[in-house]
């Protein structure tokens, strides 16, 4: 049987420790091809941007820790030139992570590390984003490990179904701390946005978004719940945005056969 | 009672025909008030961008047909400046178009048009993306006129439901074979990518995208069966991306449980 083939990216940029925290990680499963391709600069909160006005450059990075593409473009283009252009077959794995940062409930639209593991799903492939809930550059990815390798091995094993791909988020905490895995669905929460404004030496305003994390959801089987208690939570995400629960009501709406001819 | 607040944006920029039309279609309500808060420039295919590591300008556009404001920023930005520092109240619906081109299946999720309708939704605004089937500049966008006008009578008369907006797409075709409209799923739908290698003047080679849309769902039900026989889709979008119906199997992962403390 053929070893398995994964892609690893992220949004933090190829040079982040992040993505050298699980590029290590991935390695130490031991008999896999890994390939990396992720952004050559920092692509935070880009969603699932792609680049359609303008061109892509990728360089391979020579002397890498494996097989390293750099991508002038977004997460998303990433995994796209990586299929396309770079990849010998179609991957069996795309992680994408680790994350300078908690991507877990609303943040999961907001995120380029969960855009590129969608996308991978959009093709085909198995995926999994992981994000560590610690914005500094310094944070402590070794405390998760046995756990991003465990959810690597579970999904290489099980198999992920069509149109569905796993968003995984790690508490800051030490590694004797973490208290396990929880399977969870996406927190309803939102960032309470303000713009904060300030005078150009021209004298002209500009603002800089700021916010506040409002969970309004308390369940205990949300990802901020696993996370708020120490558990690293493991959110199935799909990619069919169709609210079917809304259906029959929209449907008493005087749209459906409006003005049919 | 005060009147309706109509918030209008796009991606294609504040200049944009295809917001031209929908300014025009939300005035013919009547007693409504119309901001609009539009990006200064093109912002096709941002997805869900947000700017967090650069500022904001937003400026007034003087004898507009309306209150105008342009953002230097995303589609979302302008969602999300519009309520923090433009608009005097929370709006009570937010037109997010008319874009120029499809967002129908999974375009809805590398979409500028509809990531600013999911962020007014976010917002617990209710909102509406509308698309024009057709690219060019001088698209008509008259046709789907009466339709566009009653989705947007419906929903401020009927309300959303929170954590739902509607995406809706509308077919290139003239006015009389526009058969009506369709409460639609998104389509299982995917680009087949590829990326097209050019060399540059200096010799390095360079990537452009080019793709064509393959539509694996053939289903009565979905927006892109609507919008083939001459239909307007209207799809309920919703933001929680959990895949609830796969949690009884990965529930029965080793995961849920793993390692606890």
């Amino acid at each position: 049987m053929e070893k398995p083939l994964i892609l690893i990216t992220n949004d933090d940029g190829i040079t982040a420790p992040g993505i050298r925290a699980l590029i290590e990680i991935v390695k130490s499963i031991g008999d896999v091809d890994v390939y990396v391709v992720a952004p050559d600069s920092p692509q935070s909160a880009m969603g699932h941007a792609i680049t359609i006005n303008s061109t892509l450059h990728i360089e391979e990075i020579k002397g890498g820790a494996v097989q390293e593409w750099s991508c002038s473009g977004t997460p998303v283009d990433s995994v796209k030139i990586a299929v396309d252009r770079i990849l010998p077959r179609k991957p069996d794995l795309c992680v994408s992570g680790i994350n300078h940062g908690s991507n877990s409930s609303i943040n999961v639209i907001y995120s380029g590390t969960m855009s590129a593991a969608v996308e991978a799903g959009i093709e085909g492939i198995p995926a999994i984003g992981f994000s560590l809930s610690d914005f500094s550059y310094h944070a402590d990815f070794k405390a998760g490990e046995k756990f991003i390798k465990k959810i690597i091995m579970e999904t290489l094993e099980n198999g992920l179904p069509d149109g569905v791909v796993l968003n995984v988020n790690i508490p800051k905490l030490p590694e004797e701390e973490l208290k396990g895995i929880r399977i969870c669905r996406q927190a309803r929460a939102k960032w309470d946005e303000s713009f904060e404004e300030r005078v150009d030496p021209r004298g002209r305003n500009y603002y800089w978004l700021t916010g506040n994390f409002v969970n309004m959801d308390k369940g205990k089987d949300t990802d901020e719940w696993a996370l708020a208690n120490g558990y690293i939570s493991v959110v199935p995400v799909q990619f069919d945005m169709t609210a079917h629960q809304f259906m029959p009501n929209l449907n008493t709406w005087d749209l459906n056969g409006f003005d049919d001819k």
